[in-house]
């Protein structure tokens, strides 16, 4: 075996490692046997040196032999779709689509993860359903899936523990942002979770990790490669993530924003996302629609009910409450007013994440605890006119101290201006 | 307190630290706060992007405050002048400038380092001296520079901790090849060991660290700028590397090779840089020499036999036996043929001095035990006239087998040419 050090000395070097010597690295990595400051050094040569589509391949693929995999496929003996987004700040997609696209017909069993910073988790806003079992064994799982078309648990440690160890160290030695790296930690977790094809939304602006379109795209061909070598169908979609998705930011108050969407009055962006999303899925599914009647059979589940009938099954079937009316409520709701009248032209999503964040509803460390009820309802969006005294935002908060510094920091993440912003639209544009 | 991280980040997209944080950060590090992980992704971070002067200073003085330090000037009321090597292949200079200066009436108490690979360190000569002590209280040390003029010792374990322990990490990493990194590794130990002056001999070519004359003198700069902020006087000579200095290359045998020369019957390359160092150190003592009369004090101590005398007082004050004839003898010696006539046009250092490391003069890591008499003695060196079957080399071995194998080694590591190469100084420069 090649010494570590000569490995991160070639890629310093700007060279190529073989497949094996990736392998060796990242689960002798895996298994204890090559220490992190090893792992630390090779990582930040990367940033500044890059991989080859090759390398990355070879690096995802050696994350996902550290540890199990799972054929869903061959458990249901259907083919299996899956989603993934890179994080935002009011992203709930998951809680619409899961419903949507199962009462279409097409399994949908997910894992998936919590948020950290400004970006929310999708189980954490599970667990704002009182009684959500976010853990199933695999059985439970698969039988639900089949039973109900539909469960979202949380993943498993014996899935990619490579991956859960990497980006731990990676994130306390500045060696996060790099698309290699990324496309790999992504990827890995979803073909481990053995999905025959998969819609990855890659949110682009300032509340997401992609700040640019530029690198969102980069991002989005890294994993599009990725799937093409392991033979598996990928959709991205890159989606606008320059003020929040929907309005709702906070665990409890997207569920209920989930809901609102489910039954066909969710708000404009966040309905289009959730159906685009759903379209692009059942369209990559064995029920071999093409995307016009895919998006179709979408609206239709949502306009019939049956998407909200499938959403209650599935939240009773994990043990959740599935009525709003169950769902935690903040003590204190203060309205953001406006100042002036004018346009909304931007609403910052970092800090609109951020307020949220600070009254209870995410995660500065990963042993923080959360806030189920507490959050931030953006009631105008980008576009919309407003006047002054106007409510902008509404704050829930646990306290009047905390909703007082919220109120403050949601009104400076609203920019006001005389005329209209050009329209963007929510999604931005689709890559295959 | 800035969290590493962030520090780390900094630097990755090429910003500067200030003092106060790299401070925190090395001394974080020596004290186990930081882990080792973080340092590895900076020093990679700081092989790509570099430090500045003022960087690379603070890093100096961070390791230095990590431990102890010593005045030796104020213990011994004189102005101290200390040397340094790069390391290479022969390099025995240290045994013979100690007693030259000396004789000259300059105290010279020096703290060494051991071999790694295929360059030899000062201690593991000295310790093929039988009953040789390297290690000395600080007292002894301090008394026996008043009363012998001469100490050579090992670097104690309190001085610059930190620079053991990131040279540990670094040689791990692939991140010892950057010279702001290399320079404060090799100033802190000569500005905690006290020197008010610094000769620092910059070794250039294949067998050395530093390949080229271009990074030699980038090496050389980056220390006479901390030699400057330090306020201590530094001169650099930049000295040909591209053969082994001298003719011995292994422990006793170069321990003999400086008694040779301070006989005055020493290879022509090695008196040369043994005069010119002591001559160069001399200039920077409390003598107030120039530096002609510096020369010539040192050639006087060499022909009138009060260097040699000074050694031998030397080695017995450390409890060693100072005749030749009580150094260890290999039991193999093997004669390397030249296989045609010619010109030495080169000599690979790399291969000669791998070749004694292979006999056992070295260690490859560092726990392994040393034979002190085995090694290579290069009888012609670059620009001497040959004819076929003449002795190019000897090689020194503990068997039969090793030494057959050693000379394979160092006849491929001879190159014949029909003409004589163009003629390189030892001392290619000096930079002051």
């Amino acid at each position: 075996m090649i010494r570590p050090a000569e490995l991160i000395e070639r890629k310093r070097d700007g060279g190529e490692l073989a497949p094996e010597e990736i392998s060796e690295l990242i689960l002798g990595y895996a298994r204890g046997e090559i220490p992190d400051y090893q792992l630390a050094a090779f990582c930040m040569a990367v940033y500044f040196r890059g991989l080859s589509s090759a390398e990355t391949f070879a690096l995802t693929d050696a994350m996902i032999r550290s540890g199990e995999t799972i054929d869903l496929a061959a458990e249901l003996g259907r083919k299996v779709v899956d989603k993934h987004s890179t994080g935002g700040v009011g992203d709930k997609t998951s809680l619409a689509v899961g419903p949507i696209v199962a009462a279409c017909g097409v399994p949908f069993g997910k894992m998936s993860g919590r948020g950290l910073g400004h970006t929310g988790g999708t189980l954490d806003k599970l667990e704002s359903i009182p009684g959500f079992r976010i853990e199933l064994s695999h059985e439970e799982f698969v039988a639900q899936v089949k039973e109900v078309g539909l469960a979202i648990i949380g993943q498993t440690a014996d899935l990619v523990p490579a991956d859960k160890l990497l980006y731990g160290l990676r994130d306390v030695t500045a060696t996060v942002d790099n698309v290699s790296l990324i496309a790999a930690s992504i990827m890995s977790k979803k073909l481990a979770g053995g999905a025959d094809a998969i819609v990855l939304d890659v949110k682009v602006g300032d509340g997401a990790f992609m700040k640019t379109l530029e690198a969102a795209r980069e991002l989005a061909e890294a994993m599009l490669e990725l799937g093409r070598r392991a033979g598996r169908e990928v959709v991205c979609v890159l989606t606008d993530m320059d003020q929040p998705l929907g309005e709702a930011v906070g665990n409890a108050l997207e569920v209920r924003e989930a809901i609102t969407t489910l039954r066909g009055k969710g708000p404009a962006d966040f309905t289009e996302l959730a159906l685009a999303s759903s379209a692009h899925l059942l369209s990559l599914s064995d029920l071999e629609l093409d995307h016009q009647a895919a998006r179709k059979q979408a609206e239709q589940v949502v306009a019939d009910g049956s998407a909200l009938a499938t959403y209650v099954r599935w939240v009773r079937a994990q043990g959740g409450d599935p009525e709003e009316s169950a769902l935690p409520v903040a003590p204190v709701v203060r309205s953001v007013a406006a100042a002036r009248d004018g346009y909304v032209k931007r609403i910052g999503a970092v800090r609109v994440g951020v307020a949220a964040l600070r009254l209870g509803a995410g995660r500065s460390a990963k042993e923080d605890a959360i806030d189920h009820a507490v959050g931030v309802v953006c009631k105008k969006k980008r576009g919309d006119r407003v006047q002054a005294g106007e409510p902008l935002a509404e704050v829930h908060a646990r306290n009047d101290a905390g909703g007082a510094e919220a109120v403050r920091e949601v009104l400076a993440a609203y920019d006001l201006a005389d005329d209209p912003p050009p329209a963007t639209p929510i999604v931005i544009d689709v890559v295959t």
